[in-house]
């Protein structure tokens, strides 16, 4: 897909052959040299492109490495939307439930699986995924809603288990219970982390 | 190590041999029939040993696959002695504290961060944790605390995603918390969950 530094193509890419070329060079430099070290230009030199048209099929860089890999939904526009699109006294409930809604799609989990699986087994997806979380999503979230890190990634923790129990291990009775019982148990938990004072 | 069925070794295995031929045994019967599809005669026979020292050595079938997936502890003795060792009041600190002691000892979490690799890599590796988890621990557990499985599935996947964040994917500020903080954070989690009315 992606040629050799270097060496030039037999031919110019085509628009159909653009994007592709410039996800799989992304997916290649962001395992290389992790989030922080690939940068666009890198990323755009590998797939002998401009780098504007990397911003223009994908924005930034965050939105670059969601689409690289493969991730089933955007999390830099579905989470701000989620966190602040309701009441404050309600963010535990809404996060809950936009969660689950997200999980229960078949073809979502799958994809989510593999990116969690890729975090589970190999340092360096390890790496790349710890790298995303903090640079791009937890530094925003904690922005948005003006509490502390740990607090966030706490939040967090509670789902990355019920993901973990429920779809990745399926333990009775957590696999196959019903969402409100989940809502039920789960968002005054959430909405104690992060409801704010 | 394991002799194939029908196959005689060419000597009796000595004292120090068959220890590890019933954990190989069992390790291979495990994987094979899973938790609940292994019986303790089976894996004797695989070993070819007689059932009654497989009792001798490992107690019970959970005893034996604890000292199979080399657990670094045993979870069937330390979390009812967890439960029940202070007031229900304070089960949510007690829990917590228990846990990050255990994961703060290098080796333990060496050999515990092994169990949850593969229990999230492979399905086999999948099946058999959660065999042993519903069959042996969260029916004694719901029992002792006369709580539902959801809910302690749920405090479970609280600390499982602390687990994930803080010691697999060493996400700061988690990553180097202190015991004080994640204690204050988490034990009203656990205590609201497993305190019981």
């Amino acid at each position: 897909m992606v040629a050799a530094p270097g060496k030039k193509p037999g031919r110019r890419p085509g628009p159909s052959d653009t994007k592709p070329a410039i996800l799989a060079a992304a997916r290649e430099l962001f395992a290389d040299k992790g989030y922080d070290g690939a940068s666009i230009r890198a990323i755009a030199r590998a797939a002998e492109v401009d780098p504007a048209l990397v911003h223009h099929f994908f924005g930034n860089k965050e939105g670059l490495f969601v689409a690289a890999m493969e991730f089933p939904f955007d999390p830099t526009v579905m989470i701000p939307q989620v966190l602040t699109g309701g009441p404050r006294e309600e963010i535990g409930e809404r996060l809950v439930r936009a969660f689950l809604g997200i999980w229960s799609q078949d073809e979502i989990r799958a994809r989510a699986m593999a990116v969690v699986r890729s975090a589970a087994t190999s340092d360096q997806g390890a790496e790349i995924f710890r790298e995303f979380l903090t640079s791009a999503m937890l530094a925003r979230v904690s922005e948005v809603l003006e509490l502390p890190r740990l607090r966030i990634l706490v939040a967090i923790g509670q789902m990355v288990g019920v993901v973990v129990l429920r779809y990745v291990l399926e333990i009775e009775p957590i696999a196959s219970a019903g969402d409100e019982e989940l809502v039920e148990l789960l968002a005054p938990t959430l909405q104690r982390y992060l409801g704010g004072v």
